[in-house]
C-alpha cells in the first residue's frame, strides 16, 4: 500500500513551504496540484513524477470525485501521492473532505501543514496580528458567505483576517460599521502576497475598497494593521 | 550594515520549519533562540555561529532589552542575526515588539513566518479547523488573561484555539458554558504537539480538564475536533 501526503504549499513564495513538505513532494510518484499553488513549489518533485493539475478557480475545474479517485487508486497500487494545496490544507482548504475520503478508503495519510495566507501575508507587511494591547487574538473567516457573525467578531476584539472577501467587500464593511467598528480602524487589502508582484492598499475601514484588485486577495482589519511598515525587507521570487 | 531575520521555527517538529527559515538560519553569525524552540532546528545554523539562548518560561529569563541590544549591535557591526522564535513570530510571539525596536534603530529586518502551534498541532491530529458546516472560521486567543470575550467568541461560531490556557482551563470552560456553548462540544488538550512525545486527550467541553498535563499545551474547542482521527500518520522526531 502507498501513502498520501496532504501538503500545504504556503502562501505564494515557494521558499515558504516547509522542509517536510518539500521532502514529501520529492517522494511522490503522483503530484496533484491546485491552481493557486505557485509552480515554483514543483521544483521539489521528482523529474519523473506525474504532475496532475486539478485546479479550480471560482468553482470550475476538476471534480472532487476525480481528485479522490486518483489519490486512492495511486495509493492502492503502492504509489506515493503528494496532494499540494495552497496555504494550509485545513484553513479554508477543504483538506478535511479529502482526508475523510482517504481514511474511509483505508489509505495511510500524513498531513503536512503549510503557512496559511492569513499568517504569511501579514508577516510580509510587518503586521503583528496579535500585538498586545491592540488585539485580543486573531480570527480567520471567509468573506464569500452569509454565515459570518460580523457583530460577534467585532465584539471579540480579535484582528480580522478575511479570505475570499473581494466580491463582498462593501457589504462586509457596512456590516462591520453597523456592528460598531470604528471607521478609522486600520485595514488593508493584499494581492499576490509574499510574491514579487505583491500589491497592497493600507487604509482605514471607512475607505476600504476592492477597486483595482482582481483577486484572490487577503483582507486584514484591526489596529495592528497600523503597524505595517514599508521598511520590511522582502526577498520573494516573482510568481 | 547587517540584517536581522525574525524567524518562526514552527510548532515543534524541526521539519516543519520553512525552507526560507532554514536558509536564513544558515546565513546567521548570531542565533538568538527561545526556550520553546526545538533544538533540532539549530542543525541548519553554521557550525561557527554564536548560539545565544534567550529563553523565558513563565516570565523568567533573559530581558527583552538584552535581546534587542544583541540584535542591534550585531547588525550594526555588519553581522547577520537569526532570531528564532517558537511557532510564528506574530502569533502570540511578541515579534511585533522586536520588529519595532529593530526598525526604530534603522536595522534591516526580514520576517520569516512559521507554522504556529494552532495550525500545526491540529494538523497532526487530523482536525480540519475550518471544516465547512462545522465552523464559520477559526479564532486564536490566549487563555492566560482576563481580556478575552468568551461570549463573543461562542457567538462567532468559529473553532476556538487557545494558547497558554492550562492554568485557567476550568475558568475558561465555565465561561464558555455560561455563554451557551453546548457541553457536548468536542474539545482536546495537546502537549508536545507534532513531536514524538505528543500526548493528547480528546473529549468534550463538559469534561475538559488539564489534569495530567504540565504544559505548554494547545487547547482546541469546536465541532471539528470530533473529526480527529487516530489513523493519521505522524513521523515526527523526538524532542
Amino acid at each position: 500500500m502507498g501513502k498520501v501526503y496532504l501538503i500545504g504549499a504556503g502562501p505564494g513564495d515557494p521558499q515558504l513551504m516547509t522542509l517536510k513538505g518539500a521532502r514529501a513532494l520529492g517522494r511522490a510518484d503522483v503530484v496533484l496540484v491546485d491552481a493557486l499553488v505557485n509552480r515554483g513549489c514543483l521544483a521539489h518533485a521528482r523529474p519523473d513524477a506525474r504532475i496532475v493539475e486539478v485546479g479550480k478557480r471560482a468553482g470550475a475545474g476538476t471534480s472532487q470525485a476525480f481528485i479522490e479517485k486518483v489519490m486512492v487508486q495511486t495509493a492502492r497500487n503502492g504509489g506515493t501521492v503528494a496532494r499540494l494545496k495552497g496555504g494550509d490544507p485545513f484553513i479554508f482548504g477543504r483538506g478535511g473532505e479529502e482526508l475523510r475520503a482517504l481514511l474511509d478508503a483505508g489509505i495511510e495519510v500524513e498531513v503536512v501543514p503549510g503557512i496559511t495566507a492569513g499568517i504569511g501575508v501579514p508577516a510580509a507587511l510587518g503586521i503583528p496580528l496579535t500585538h498586545r494591547d491592540l488585539a485580543h487574538g486573531v480570527s480567520f473567516v471567509t468573506g464569500h458567505g452569509a454565515d459570518v457573525d460580523w457583530q460577534a467578531l467585532v465584539r471579540s476584539r480579535t484582528t480580522l483576517v478575511i479570505y475570499m472577501g473581494l466580491r463582498n467587500l462593501q457589504a462586509i464593511v457596512s456590516e462591520l460599521a453597523a456592528a460598531g467598528m470604528d471607521p478609522r480602524t486600520p485595514a488593508c487589502v493584499v494581492e499576490n502576497g509574499t510574491l514579487g508582484n505583491q500589491r497592497q492598499v493600507i487604509t482605514r475601514l471607512g475607505a476600504l475598497s476592492g477597486a483595482g484588485f482582481r483577486g484572490p486577495v487577503l483582507i486584514v482589519i484591526g489596529a495592528v494593521v497600523g503597524l505595517a511598515n514599508a521598511m520590511i525587507s522582502r526577498k520573494a521570487k516573482a510568481a
